[in-house]
């Protein structure tokens, strides 16, 4: 992809860095020229990030260094992007999942709005059950909703100058999430049989180079504020995809629908998110997508 | 007071019980005879509580002890009133805040659904600056919010039965708050000089009893569900109250108006905070609740 110039001044912080979304927008903010600098848990430096350009700054206790760090660096912008997901929980994930989707969010939102930084943070499609402004379908996504709100005082109170990318369903290379998109192509590699709950849910996949373009645009954009909704706008049934994984491989899939529960919640009709207007709209198809990843997956295998 | 009975089969848990609200639920409930149990930081057992009927669980490791306790217990209804407040806060405040405001709630809240009990639990006023549906006026607002946001999670997807008691300001015997009521029977008292603020921010004081009698009051309803709003519904400006405090004590007061900052998002006109529509009503006046407590100072001191 051609390093597009990016109207950034001044250093730039990235929160959950060496997540998948983390990884990419740090390697396009790098190949842009802008000084990129990433927060990245000390238990988690063992997953590398790509862009060498990137200064990681390894945390262990978020309460003392974050805002330190944060403080020290005055960046002009802060990408919140770290977030611990569960599609669903058990009480021991409790304390983790508030810790990393609020008490740190909490922390960076606070530095922010210290040192005069634009904070762009994700939100998730999933705390908009059947399109309502908040109806959860998990606890991970209640947290998001907590974090939005914790937000929305500093952003009243505080002067923060905050924007909110609500994500739907993402995919792209690199992804090491091994969600729904990895798994076709895995098993039209394999031919393995695929166990897929009724297939008739609907999923909203955008790709991981859109996703990005939407956070730096909301990044530069003349002014900040209000939610940017950040998706393909075709959802399709997980039949349907499993349609064109096998068009777009020319392999058949061994799905066996119905041999698994749905889970709670799933998207069955469309829902629609209200969101800003925003200038932002999906340039990889899904098709284009899914074939690009297709070919890469077959040249490493050679 | 008169124990008026108390319609609660089985036992009854409540958090924060050495809150000042806890105190004085845990009294009205154990005198009607209710089973009550507490639960209280283990750090926090200095704070004794008044009635010897309840049970007190002290509770060092919440992620371990607050799933099992419940899970054992198997509470008809958990009141859950644990907060911790800050007018302002700063940035080594947000992990207990966040942990005391947020963890600890989704843990009782996911035990509550887990187990069946009915959840009650408080809110803010400062959750709606200006009466909007949310415009918080601190972090702490905000976390409370986030609580909210949480527990809606649960009752919508965890058959959680959650009733929210929305609270304006709280004063009664026996507070260790040291908040406006008592500050000013404190000067009246000693005739101290007292350096205050414009004083043209409102206040809405609900008795403790009366806080008490709503928070029964939703626990017994035949339909949990929706938020009641609890206040005395006749707010009136700082001077006022001190002008109802002289009166009541014959003590002038030394106040020094404008001498003290405000703080950010007082409440200058009165907020309309919806709720839904409840027998409940105040039944201590504003002047009556302060002249009990005139007098039971001016008794101790003899």
């Amino acid at each position: 992809m051609p390093a597009d110039p990016i109207e950034i001044q001044g250093p730039v912080l990235v929160t959950g860095a060496n997540g998948f979304i983390g990884r990419h927008l740090c390697s396009r903010l790098a190949s842009a020229g802008v000084q990129v600098h990433a927060i990245v848990r000390s238990t988690s430096l063992r997953h590398p990030i790509a862009a060498s350009e990137v200064v990681v700054h390894g945390v262990e206790n978020s309460l003392i260094e974050v805002p330190a760090l944060i403080g020290d660096l005055r960046p002009t912008v802060v990408f919140h992007l770290a977030t611990l997901f569960a599609a669903q929980h058990v009480p021991a994930d409790i304390q983790r999942m508030v810790d990393a989707n609020i008490t740190f969010g909490t922390l960076v939102a606070d530095a922010a709005a210290r040192t005069g930084a634009r904070l762009v943070h994700t939100s998730s499609a999933w705390q908009h059950y059947g399109g309502a402004e908040y109806s959860p379908v998990s606890l991970y996504a209640a947290t998001k909703q907590a974090m939005c709100d914790i937000i929305t005082y500093f952003a009243e109170t505080a002067h923060l100058e905050a924007s909110e990318v609500c994500l739907f369903d993402t995919y792209g290379p690199d992804d090491d999430r091994k969600k729904l998109v990895w798994l076709l192509l895995e098993h039209a590699a394999t031919g393995a049989p695929l166990p897929m709950s009724s297939g008739r849910q609907l999923v909203d996949l955008t790709h991981v180079n859109d996703v990005v373009s939407a956070l730096v645009e909301v990044a530069t954009a003349p002014s900040p504020g209000s939610r940017v909704v950040v998706r393909n706008g075709s959802p399709l049934t997980v039949r349907a995809l499993v349609d064109l994984v096998e068009q777009v491989t020319g392999r058949p899939l061994d799905t066996q629908w119905g041999t698994r529960p749905s889970r709670p919640r799933e998207m069955i009709d469309d829902w629609v998110v209200a969101g800003a207007t925003s200038s932002w709209r999906p340039q990889v198809s899904l098709k284009d997508g899914i074939a690009e990843l297709w070919t890469e997956r077959t040249a490493s295998r050679d």
